[in-house]
This record gives C-alpha cells, sequence and structure tokens, in this order.
C-alpha cells in the first residue's frame, strides 16, 4: 500500500474546494472539513519528508516575510515551509525599505510580489490593524492579479494577528490530535485555556483567542479562565459560543484558574494583555503619546502583579484528569526560578513536558506548508500521490 | 509554432555577441540591437513563466545583492530575477561585514564572489562614486576570475547609480513599447522627462538622465523639462543629443513644465536634486561637514519651495496628445494630497494611471533576468527553445 | 577516466567512518585520516564545479547561520558552501528573535532546527564561551532528534569559537597543499606563525591556536612567535606539543619574529589580543562593567604599541627560505600605509602575494561544504561517482 493512500481516501472524504487559491486567516472562516484538510496535507508532507521523499511543488518562486514583531519559530517555520515547498523566502524588512517614503500598501502589496506565490504576515502588536491589513493586502494582490500586474495570486498566510493565531493553533491541534490518537477523541475532552501571571506585560491575545475559536470546533469542553479586567475580545468569544453549540461541546468562562483547572485534559496557562489596555495603547500609538505609553506600561505591570497566584503550579497540577492533563504553551515560556523569578509555569512543570512541548512546535512548518499546498494545488490528492510516485530523494543517503 | 518562435527570430536579427560574459551599466554603452535584445529576452522570459514553463538556467549559485540605500521594488525586482533564473540571492549587508575593517574594495569584491554569478549594485547617492564603484568591483571580479581566485566572472548589474537606472529605464522602456504596440511606433512620439516638486530633496537624478539617455535612441522627441538650477549632468545630456541625432529624433531642453506637456504622447513628472547641489552634498559628506550637509539640506527645501507650481495637475495632463498622454513615474511618487501635501502629481491623475504604472513596474524583473541571462547564455536562442522544449513546470498544477 | 577516480581512491584508503553524522568543531578532535577526507572531498567538490557539474546533494533544506559577530569571507563562503549542496541559508539574526525573550540555548536550539540540514556558528569573542555554546547546541540538537522533536539531526559546523577556527585553517592547509604540491610534501617544511603588531585590539586568538593546532599535524616546524603577554591558550600549546610529536615534526616557541622567520618556509604574521587579557574582557561583560572595558581597551592599546617592531616587512621576509616564503593570512590584513598608518605587513609584501591570498581564501566555501558532505553522506565515493555520471549542469551553458 502506498504511503500516501490513507491521507488520499481521508482527502476524499473532505470538501476544501474553496481553499483552492483562497488566504488563510482566521480559522473560524474554515469549515471543519477544510480544517481537516489542512492536517491531513500536514500529516502528508511530513511522512514524504520522513521518508525522504521531495515534497517541492515550485520549481521557483518567493515566499515573502513580513514580521512586525520579533520572532524566532515563526520566522524558521515559514521559512522550512517555504522551503519544504520549493520557494525561496525574501524577508520584507520594513527598515531597508522606502515605505516609510511615501507608499501606500496597494502599492508596496504590489511591488513585493511580482513573483510571490506566498506573503506570510506577522502583525500582532495594535488591535484592530493587524487582520486589516493583511485583508488590506490580500485585496490588492488579487486586484493585481486581475489587472495584470502580477501573473500569479499570492496566497495570504497570518504568521499571527490581533485576533488569531492560526499557524500556531493548527499547530498545536496537530499536537493534540496526535497526542489524543485522533481528531475523533478530542470530543468532551476539557481544555483550560487559562490567563498565567508575566513579569512582562502586553502579551498579545491573539493565542487565547486563537485556541478558544479553534478547540470549539471540536466538541470539546473549552473553559476560559482569567482575572476580573484580563477579557478577550467579545467578538471571539461569540464564535467560541457559536462553534462550541455547533460542535456539541461547550464553551465556558470563569475568573478561577483552579476551577479551570480541576479535571482538565489539557490545560494552556498563557499570560495576556487585558483587550481594552491593548486598544487604549493601540491609541496612544497611533497619537504617538509616549508619556501616555509609559503610564500604560506601568499599570499594566502592575495589574499583573496583582495576580502572582495565577500560576501553573505541580500542585495545580495535580488537581488535573488524573494529576496528567497535558501542558501546552506556544513557548517562550516564563518559567519560574528559570527565565524570571515568579512565571506563568513551574519550572518542573515546564520541564516534565518539555520534550512535548518541543513536538507540539514541530508541527507548525507543516500547518503553514499545508495550507499554501491546499491554496496552490487544485487537487491535492493526485500531486500527493505523485510525489510519492516520483520518490524523488530529499537528502541523497 | 512554438512559443519561442517569435522571439528567437527576432534574435536571429540582432547582433549581440558582446553582452556574453558583459555587465550592464549604462544604457549607452550598449548597441541598439544589444537593446533590443534585452527586451525581447525580457518578453521571452515573461512568456515562459505565464506558460508555467521553468526558465532556470542554474542549478546553484548566488545572485548577491548591495544596496547603499533604501529599496524596495528594485531590491524585491532582484531577488524575482535571480531566483527565476535558479541563483540564490545573497545580501551584502555592509553593517554586517568587516568592510570597516580595512578591507580594499578589491579585497570585498572577491571575498563575495566565491559563488556568485551576478552581483547587483545600487548606489546613486554620491556623484562620482557609484558608477566607478561598479566598475571598480567589474574589474576586480574579473581580474579574481583570470587569477584563478574565481571559477565564474560575476556579471555587474547597476541597480542604480549616480548616472543611470538602467534597470527601471529598460522597464519603462518595455512598459512603453508594449504600451504603444512595439518598438518601431515609438519614433515621432514625444516625451516629456520633467522635474516635478517634491516637499523632500536630494532625489538622485539617475532616473532622468537615464530616461533622455536611452529614450533618444528610438527616434523619439524628447524634452526635458526642470526649473533653471535643476540641471543635469552635461556629459548625458550630450549622449542624448548625439543619441537623438543617430536615431533621428530630438532632445530639446526647456524652463516650461507647460511646453514639455504640450501635445506630449508620454508625461514622466518626478523630483529631483540639482546636479551641482549633489556634488555639493557629496564634498560635504566626504568632508562629515555635518553642519554643511543642514544647512544644504535647508537651502534645497527652499528651492524646492520656489517651484511649487511644477506639478503633474488634470490641467496639464489636458494639454496633452488629446489629453491622454501616457504617464509614467518610478514609483514611489509623492501624490498630493495622498502621502504630502503637495508634491509632484494630482491624486486624480496618478490614480487614473495606477494599472498602467504598476505593469510598468512588473518589467523590472523581466529586464533585470534579461540582462543576466544574455550575459551568461551564449546561444540564447537556443536555450529558450530549449527550456520551451523541456517544459519543466515552474509550479505544479 | 573519470574524474572523480583519483579522489574516490584516496577515500578507500581513509577511514573516516566517524565523520558520518557528525559535527565539525576543533580540528584536533579529528584523526588524520578524517582531516585528509576533508581536503579530498573539497578538492572533488572544486573539480565537479570546475567542469560545471552539479554536486547538490540535497533538494530542500536549511542551512542555519548563527554569526555573533561580522563577517564578509566566512558568511559568504557559509551560504556558498549550503547553496553548492542545495541548502538554503537562513541567518538567525538574534537582535530580530526572541532569543532575548526567556528561551534557553536548548529551546532555541531545536526551534530553528525543524528542517536544518546544518547549522554554522560564529562565536568567538568571549573566552570559554563559543566552543561550549557549539557543543550544547549540537547536544540539544541531538537530544531532539532522538526524541522525536526532529527528523534529522542538524551538523554542527564551527565558523570560529575562541579555541579553533577550522574552516579557516582548513582552507589555510588546502592552500599551502597546493602550493607545496601535496601533503606529504609538507613533512619538515618551518611555518612561522607570528603575532605582529595591529592598531586595532582584541583580535581573537582563534586563529594562531588553530593553525598551531592542526598545522602540527602534518610533521610541519611550527614556530609560534609572539611578544612577552600575547601567550595563547596553554591547552592548545600541549596538544601542538602532542601532535608535533607524533607526526614527526617540530613546535617551537620564541619571543622572536626574526628567529621565527629565519629560514621558515611559510609566514603567517597576524595580530591577536593576549589570552589572559580576553579573559578578562569576558568577565568584565559578564559584569557589564563598561568602566573596566574602556580601561582594558587602552591598556591593550599601550601594550600593542609597546611591540609596533612586530610587523612583516620587506627586509623580514629576505630572511625567510631563499628570501621566498609564502605569506598566509586570514584576511582582512592591517596593510601598513593602506588600511593603517603601521600595521601587520608592509604594503609591498601584501601586494606581491595578493593573488595567493585570494586564492587561500577561495578555498574556504569547499572545506565547508566539505565538512557539511562528509556529516550528510555515508558513502561518499559512491555519491561522488554518481554526481559526476549523472552529469547535471551547475549551469546551462
Amino acid at each position: 500500500m502506498a504511503l500516501m493512500d490513507k491521507y488520499v481516501t481521508k482527502l476524499d472524504s473532505l470538501d476544501f474546494k474553496k481553499m483552492y487559491n483562497n488566504d488563510f486567516l482566521l480559522t473560524w472562516e474554515k469549515t471543519k472539513d477544510e480544517l481537516e484538510a489542512v492536517f491531513t496535507v500536514a500529516e502528508a508532507l511530513k511522512e514524504l519528508r520522513v521518508n525522504n521523499i521531495s515534497s517541492k511543488i515550485f520549481d521557483s518562486g518567493l515566499g515573502i516575510s513580513l514580521f512586525r514583531d520579533n520572532s524566532t519559530r515563526t520566522r524558521f517555520s515559514f521559512a522550512s515551509a517555504c522551503n519544504l515547498l520549493g520557494l525561496e523566502v525574501q524577508d520584507l524588512d520594513e527598515g531597508k525599505s522606502q515605505i516609510a517614503h511615501g507608499e501606500t500598501v496597494r502599492e508596496t502589496a504590489n511591488m513585493i510580489s511580482f513573483m510571490a506565490d506566498v506573503i506570510g504576515i506577522r502583525d500582532d502588536m495594535y488591535i484592530g490593524k493587524g487582520n486589516t491589513y493583511m485583508r488590506d493586502v490580500s485585496k490588492y494582490v488579487q486586484e493585481g492579479n486581475a489587472e495584470g500586474t502580477l501573473e500569479q495570486r499570492p496566497t495570504l498566510v497570518s504568521l499571527q494577528c490581533d485576533i488569531d493565531h492560526p499557524t500556531q493553533c493548527m499547530a498545536d491541534a496537530l499536537h493534540i490530535i496526535n497526542e489524543f490518537g485522533g481528531i475523533e477523541n478530542l470530543k468532551g475532552k476539557k481544555i483550560a485555556m487559562s490567563w498565567a501571571y508575566s513579569p512582562s506585560y502586553g502579551k498579545p491575545l491573539s493565542v487565547p483567542q486563537g485556541i478558544i475559536g479553534l478547540l470549539t470546533r471540536f466538541g470539546m469542553d473549552v473553559v476560559l479562565a482569567h482575572p476580573e479586567g484580563y477579557e478577550v475580545m467579545n467578538e471571539v468569544e461569540e464564535i467560541a459560543m457559536k462553534n462550541a453549540k455547533e460542535s456539541g461541546g461547550s464553551f465556558t468562562k470563569t475568573n478561577s484558574m483552579e476551577e479551570a483547572f480541576k479535571d482538565a485534559d489539557i490545560v494552556y496557562p498563557k499570560s495576556w494583555a487585558p483587550f481594552i489596555a491593548m486598544e487604549k495603547r493601540t491609541d496612544l500609538y497611533a497619537k504617538g503619546d509616549k508619556a501616555g505609553i509609559n503610564s500604560l506600561e506601568k499599570e499594566l505591570l502592575a495589574q499583573n502583579a496583582e495576580h502572582k497566584d495565577w500560576q501553573c503550579t505541580e500542585e495545580l497540577m495535580k488537581t488535573t484528569k488524573d494529576g496528567k492533563a497535558l501542558y501546552l504553551h506556544c513557548l517562550p515560556a516564563d518559567i519560574s526560578g528559570l527565565s524570571c523569578e515568579v512565571g506563568e509555569v513551574d519550572a518542573s512543570v515546564f520541564d516534565r513536558y518539555r520534550k512535548p512541548l518541543y513536538r507540539e512546535a514541530s508541527y507548525k512548518p507543516y500547518a503553514i506548508a499545508s495550507m499554501i499546498f491546499l491554496s496552490k494545488i487544485k487537487n491535492p490528492q493526485g500531486v500527493l500521490s505523485m510525489l510519492e510516485k516520483n520518490n524523488k530523494s530529499r537528502k541523497i543517503k
């Protein structure tokens, strides 16, 4: 039996036609079939690579990355995904470009895309901006393609916006699917997406929002826990609620970390900034109000410090299902006594889960590659089978 | 009939033997046949790409870029061109190198070129420096190749110097050739290369110089318009004059934007700094005279401000041929009311020409790829035909 | 006869099994057979390239570079080597990453390596740190591979640490092997590795240490010369002593440049900082003691200035073997009257040896590619022959 058979069979059972020539910005814009197609192709690409079979679908072409915030794993994941498919990464470093020199978003989007097959953007800092910017870029390159400026339509992949972090959350989902032995086994499992204390501040909301927006699709019991004042975007909570209803799971909120962790199968304790504070900060940045920003920072740190008890401790872990909930984190974590005095998680907890945490991260390149693949290839089943049949070595042995 | 036939036939009629293993620095160093060969191969490479046929001529090899000024479109155009032909781009970031640490140009040129097939340089800021630097690099890598340091001779492609901007102007030319339905139709067409007001200062002279040096080759009536004091390099004006005589066109100068635009088929309104100011600035930079530089900046801005009436307005556009002259710009433009209060062009004019402007820019990667191709391939006709026959997909469908 | 035959025959006579799936950090960790395997594969890869035969062994994959110090030639050599074998370079720019944000070395090492086949690190500034860091990274990625985070084990190649500069020294060795017509001809040749005056300070010790640690392997008479106070690491001197004994050569020390140069076949005059000063500086940096660093800098410059007579002059060159010793340098050199007033070498000496110096540098990409090749390919003889037989053009002609 061919390696690709099971993936092809799975894909045959799914409807994902609309992913062709499309973007990946928010998981809740995709049908469940489409999400499953992403998981399936990600696993298939991984299988090919493990078996040293080339999965290059491009002979030339560029993958453009634009990081408006520092990044290690997402940067290298995007580069890995592009390279795996045959695209060369070109980073748009805004500092080296003429963007400050009066270019519009429409103009820049087209000027960098003459031979771009994919554009990956990380823009997570300012509320109401990142996702909008990505949609603008997408609109303009589609227009450029229609007008004849661009011979191809570059696919937009969000590498984290102000609302969602789809490549992270899809990698997280791939991880738990593998840990629990199949997507069907997620039903009824309890996950605690919990705020946790950090001595730094202003961390994006996109991970907790992305998690409650995605994992409610699979019939899970998703609990969002945070201290009062650390609310996430209301719109995303409503999506989570709707998802849970449709999938036969649940979405609940609590101001108690203990309650969230109780009997949880999975815990995701992580710091984030209050949505309203991020909104305020976005306004202050827009006004260039440095004094305001500084005083907001102090406020936020003081607010965080009131919740030092929100830590993922050994004691708390013991209260989870059989004391063995799967611990998730998007990394890097603030580890008490290691990267900071007091942080999100006890060093011993983190250390016990280090291997699965690294594995969790290792799905990201495949998740990204899968998103690109499904946007570029009309008949993924046929192409996966063809790649296996061609059996070109990834590396000569 | 094969896709490549018409390009092969055209190339068969041209003499471009000397382009093999040669650089591309100034358009007026090339014969008219050679320029036509660049246009032809650019169109052929575009045709291959549109038809999803790989035009890789390199299996490995580096394309080195060195940008001494910020750049978006030229940077991505160079990267696109290299990638299209199979070269990987490596940027020589002088800040990260040891160049300050006592290396000579000869040494650096050789040390970065061990596996470099092409070196693209942008060095347009200082009068008398950029072009000279490129010639030095070219001389030294040829020497390195002859001496056995380098196994190949890296091709130098100017990505803009103090004198010419050949990749931009060749892309501009490709654009108007396409708009007017053939190079033969340019004869007798009037183009106004005109200074325009900008609230910034010190923009390079290489575009106006490049345009008058190139478009006078095709029998066009080229008018250079600018306020008194904004003269370009005298040597380039003489070249334009000589070109016009030889091609049966004309080259005239005026201090009136109105006169230049009157009945023009094409207009290219764009700001630039006076040649003598740029010379002065180059000296001041060499001396490290900060106070001098600052006071020159103020002078130049004040001088610009005296010519706010030099704008490409709707009124002025109406005076062009049938009120419909083709509007050109190398981008980004200073658009009145959009990127600045008062700038080079009315927003409504710019907006009406946005699509052709983007198309104009989209020729640049192909122009650069063509220059590299003609330097690297002894028998372009044979190789273009072979690429078509091989019919390797650029992207699996 | 096939091009690869002589290299295959040579490799057949060597035992280098342990290089497979291994790192290259210090030359003295390798057997003499293993060093000869590196030389042989480097020459074979060069032969293939000169004959326009592709030596790509990877269809996709990343080569990660991490430069903790500025670099031109090593950066481009690493990029060239990766490109030659089919790997795309991704630079880990620590400024753009989240490393400051609480990541451990273990975490970063894994997070950048999902699809990394090789990691090249330059970390030469701090005594006791660079080599240790590389070993940590290697340990962690091997662990990651064993744990299933990484599907492949990235090969570590030191691009210069605090102890050795193996890619430089192996390139230097390749150069002298070629100049003297074979590795067997190095026996009994005298090389002077000598300190030389420089107006800058704090240059790494890795080159002199690497040279005495490597060239004592080949039966050469290696003389280390420096003013009192400029001692190198004691451990490396002991290795040189042991090497010399084993290889039938000698290792001696002197505080006289004249003595070292006398009748030398090869001279390598180069500035470096005293080991104890580098240790002191490392401590000061660790403490963040800026005042201490500044005063140490002044001290070191003053100490250097006491030894301005340590220059490679024409007079000194006359005292070497037949007045014609081969002059080596890792470049860039401090050239008297050119890059500085008084420096390591007379301009006329440097100029006379410019061609061989550039050639010396040109071996570096092949040395690096060879190290990667031998780590990745179990049967180099078979693969080299196969590459020749496949005869894929590096560049279409």
